[in-house]
């Protein structure tokens, strides 16, 4: 086959199959979901850095979905940063939808604080914390929710991505894999480069005990896994997965918190992979203190990681330099919607392309 | 101009605006969307036929929801209908959905029996009776919420379908028409033929009362007329109409209750006339019982009614043989998805091709 990468994707994992899906939606059409959820965990304390205090940190997913539906922030003033103000990835989400043009559609898995933006409702409540062992509500009926509008988002489109906006959503990740059994130590990412790994290992083995649930237990059962020490997010974008692979290719947009959404939806409906693509960024790729490749080799060898190969480093931003330290890294779907507008344009938008468009976004969202 | 309208369309009203927007969007793509709530007027008995009883005419806007997701129902058993069997307007909906494979997106403008299938959630609630004299909360956030989805859903579309399932509707269609002095009688139809008119006369008369509003007050504030005497759906497709009109023409699915939308959305953002047409039934526009060609007249001259010359006189079946005899006539946007498919398939697609496809879903969902 013929099909010649542009310098502005990297792939990890099944070239193969990497190269065939993207050949065959190359120069095609798309829609970008992000469902998002909200997850007690992440008000923990030191779990995560997804909002400049624990408590904001449930205002991130409401706030990235009004920015990507009406361009700027509803539910709270200023945008989702983390301490020290480096802005949330949705920056980059939003220059690559605004490039490409693609459709944009919000899921509400389930949201303590609403989105003041018009969103799919799947019937979910927010989840809790996964100290209970018993974190999200329904999780059958939030998968055969995601499975119909994967069905209906795939409707005239060649490829479909999916992705997340869930604070405290790497730690409740690490927990459905451990209890699945894909890993076996702490390999997940955190928005910070101070990756708070005992903590959240700590957290999850005492999320386990809770749920009564041992390392393994549920590798064939992921609703469950989720329902005990999982969030909202996890089973509606693994139905959406199943449901939109039916028909169309899917990538899925994010970290390792979607690499736990795509060993549920693996262990739902094993025909997803080969029609599946990890569409993610150079940073998380790269990232010292957290292995999504080596994530991925546990789940399958068939769902290859897409990367583009966004570089902050030359940015007049403090904020958006700071990525380049390992901050964020990822999320709100920023590496699939960048590989989604790189897709739809042959290859003809490039990462230069998108940086321009986060300057341009990230100035007018700041007053610069 | 060269346009020839084929026979399976009429039009009524201004011809050059119908046939230049049919041009316009001849062969076109596009998505179809309905809005669904629940009013309280539709338990006083005697005002909605659309359910077998008037507690279960709170069930058939869900349902219908439910039929175009998923293609049957799931908040009750069996499927909408009218008293002595025949069928919600859903089953010509489906027919022409399934034969042009548009997308579809439900919203829920405010629903007290909630779908079971996801849906838009603009975060309204169900509508009170009219006779309360305060029908609706916040219908300016609904009406941005409208404008939003509209905005969004015509991206990448070459137009846009707006419609309805709300019981009801012709009821708060007349209280909203008449605060807002579109009309100056009842004029309005019924999923009946025996159209209880005095009955709504006098209710919209109450209700007027009740809010205090002399016919005519409102002409100016239709947003105010919908919270005193409307329904939720109302606000939220007004906006819609607005939102999609900036960047695609709207075929508005429907009978008078979306009449009632249109003079909303006129007062609001007249731009939208020009880029508007009202898709709906012959059935409708020959009812003997009520006047929507009428009606249009009084709101403008300018948005044309563009009807599917659906007959069912020679189906084998009762309950469709019923829509003849001035039964249902309209609703779940069956006009304008039938106009829709016509207008995807550069008219190639027939009435004949259209009955065809409600046979085999009728026969399907009655197990016939």
């Amino acid at each position: 086959m013929s099909f010649e990468l542009p310098e502005s994707l990297g792939i990890a994992g099944n070239e193969g199959i990497a190269k065939d899906i993207l050949s065959g939606i190359w120069g095609g059409r798309g829609t970008f979901t992000c469902t998002i959820a909200n997850t007690m965990t992440s008000t923990i304390p030191g779990v995560s850095d997804a909002g400049d205090t624990p408590e904001l940190t449930l205002y991130t997913p409401p706030a990235d979905a009004e920015m990507l539906m009406v361009g700027k922030t509803l539910c709270m003033d200023g945008i989702p940063i983390n301490p020290g103000g480096i802005p949330t990835p949705a920056t980059l989400t939003m220059a690559a939808l605004r490039i490409s043009g693609m459709p944009v559609h919000i899921i509400n898995a389930g949201c303590k604080v609403m989105p003041k933006v018009p969103c799919y409702d799947v019937g979910g409540g927010f989840g809790r914390s996964i100290l209970t062992g018993d974190s999200v509500t329904d999780p059958e009926g939030l998968y055969e929710a995601g499975v119909t509008l994967g069905r209906a988002f795939a409707r005239r489109n060649d490829f479909l991505v999916v992705s997340e906006s869930c604070a405290g959503g790497t730690t409740t990740a690490l927990a459905v894999m451990m209890a699945m059994g894909v890993i076996k130590e702490n390999m997940v990412s955190s928005s910070s480069p101070n990756n708070p790994k005992e903590l959240k290992t700590r957290l999850v083995g005492e999320a386990l005990d809770a749920a009564g649930v041992s390392p393994g237990d549920l590798a064939d059962d992921p609703l469950e896994a989720i329902r005990c020490v999982g969030d909202p997010m996890m089973p509606v974008n693994a139905g959406m997965i199943a449901g939109a692979t039916e028909t169309v290719p899917v990538i899925v947009g994010g970290g390792t918190q979607m690499s736990a959404v795509i060993a549920a939806a693996v262990a739902m409906d094993p025909s997803c992979v080969g029609k599946t693509v990890h569409g993610t960024t150079r940073w998380m790729v790269n990232d010292k203190n957290s292995d999504i490749v080596g994530i991925m080799r546990h789940i399958t060898e068939d769902i290859p990681l897409v990367y583009v190969n966004m570089d902050y480093s030359g940015s007049p931003h403090d904020g958006l330099r700071a990525y380049e330290r390992g901050y964020i890294k990822e999320g709100v779907g920023c590496g699939g919607a960048s590989l989604a507008c790189i897709v739809e344009s042959s290859g003809k938008v490039t990462c230069d392309d998108l940086l321009e468009g986060v300057h341009s976004i990230y100035a007018d969202l700041m007053g610069f």
